[in-house]
């Protein structure tokens, strides 16, 4: 365990609930470059305020304990983990894991993390394909994409990653059992690439990119098509005015098509009926994660930047201490 | 009556059916226009064939039968009533109107034809809005548009509507009961104009133009709100390569919006329910309908063209015989 615990002398974070906890691991996710913008809008998530650390979702050992329910040693998942070796945290909204699980810790961030849960909403609950469809699924090996695949199969439905590397497009295919995928740096033009892995068009589109390929995929889509937008990461460095239009929108009505934004957050009501479900498949090996574990707080910053060069193989984690 | 029953000579039309028809009334519908785009796509209807009558929603009169169910003198609607004054149509999808209804002829091309009913799907099938939702319909005073704001004020809604002249902004709030209504034309920073409308952001909103105004809409939607698209009249004209693009689509993911297309023909088996609420609400007089009706059947051009010109007061018809 590491640190100097200078967040502790920070006067500027309230000191509300549980006492000190000490970061073991913290996830590093897509949708953190929407709350830096500096402007309101697109995801909609609060903006980090000036000279405080940044929060994710994380994980951590409790130090020292005001309220009754956390003991020293508790180890505790916090949506809200400042990025941070050391830092007080409200109990409000921790979680503790229970120390008799035989699940490894990273699992808590990937697949029964934010990741793992915003793939259950898309496929579980708003998606629903029937078994037999025609799934895509963008950033197939990203950590919403690997999951989310790997949930398509279980339901039974042929299912088609685009991802940014060809290590990825054995990845996703070797591992998590996707039926096709393709490299979208080398098979640019989507509109090909889509004739040729669905010839029988799509009716599941998972979005995590947005741009060009969400405007392509509207000419493939079938008859009473979904499309799930769980993210646009092709999108997020870039200020609306400069974004890729979509122009094939009409399609929506000739068939009938529904499109759906979502945050996880809006399904929390959810969120025990998720864990059950995906510890279960862990359990039974019915869901793999795939880990890139980066180790040291000070490898924060370039592991955020690899999630947007297509550079990281699996969800990326950063092991803050042990 | 008036024709030459030039078409009852064209062997090019097959002899299935009931005999021939007088054509009394046809609907000049939007959606023509990308039936004749000479590509497939958008809207995915067929496109009318080389050398024959483009047809559409019309209302007949029987002048000779083969078939049992049908009698001279009947009066009948046929969906795909080809443009001419007299034809030979099959039976399959004619639909006698009671001789003993009071309800007046137009109305069947309108609130009890495809605009309506593509306003009824859109009001109370799929965006369902709440008593107090803030509902935004485009193309306003439009076929579809003048009955979509009278069911959501029905439903209890603030409805504010999008047309494209003055008189059409009094129309709709003198006799449609819109709450609001703008110009395009003169308001034509939407931004803006939405914010002024819509102080409460947009829970509800009823694309029927597309383009820029869907774009912009995006920046003034609340948590959880619903587009429900039936047409984009304001891209009929142009090839998707030359769409305005819609950038802000990522606010989708933020405020989980649902966006959905349809073509009212997908909702037929609703048709019956819809018929007898709307016949319900016109004789209560609580759907009041708005006609164009321009006379013989060779102002169908010219008809057709006005769709696109904001010229056009009310649901267009041709009457090409009484």
């Amino acid at each position: 365990m590491r640190g100097n615990g200078s967040f502790l002398r920070n006067p500027r974070i309230p000191f509300i609930g549980v006492g000190t906890a000490s970061l073991l691991l913290i996830s590093v996710d897509p949708y953190l470059r929407s709350t830096i913008t500096g402007r309101d809008g697109d995801l909609y998530l609060p903006r980090p305020p000036l000279n405080k650390a940044i929060t994710g979702f994380g994980i951590g050992r409790v130090v020292r304990s005001k309220n009754k329910n956390f003991n020293e040693g508790d180890i505790v998942i916090n949506p809200f983990s400042p990025v941070a070796e050391y830092s007080i945290v409200p109990a409000d909204f921790l979680r503790k894991i229970d120390p008799t699980t035989d699940i490894a810790l990273p699992n808590y961030l990937s697949c029964l993390g934010v990741p793992g849960f915003t793939a259950w909403v898309a496929i579980e609950v708003l998606g629903n394909p029937k078994p037999g469809s025609n799934v895509f699924i963008s950033a197939a090996a990203g950590g919403v994409g690997m999951f989310a695949g790997q949930l398509a199969k279980l339901k039974g439905c042929r299912v088609v990653g685009s991802t940014g590397s060809n290590d990825k497009v054995q990845l996703i295919k070797d591992e998590f059992g996707y039926d096709e995928g393709f490299n979208y740096h080398e098979e640019s033009d989507f509109d090909v690439a889509l004739a040729k892995y669905f010839p029988d068009g799509i009716d599941l589109y998972l979005d995590n990119v947005g741009g060009k390929l969400l405007d392509d995929v509207l000419n493939h889509v079938n008859k009473g098509a979904h499309i799930v937008i769980s993210g646009m990461i092709s999108q997020y460095n870039t200020i609306p005015a400069e974004r890729e239009g979509v122009k094939n929108l009409m399609n929506m009505v000739g068939k009938d098509v529904k499109m759906q934004g979502f945050l996880c957050g809006s399904y929390l009501n959810q969120f025990g009926e998720f864990a059950q479900q995906m510890e279960k498949y862990i359990k039974e090996e019915k869901i793999k994660p795939k880990h890139k574990i980066n180790q040291g707080i000070e490898s924060f910053f370039e592991s955020f930047v690899s999630l947007f060069s297509s550079s990281n193989l699996g969800k990326v984690i950063v092991q803050v201490a042990t």
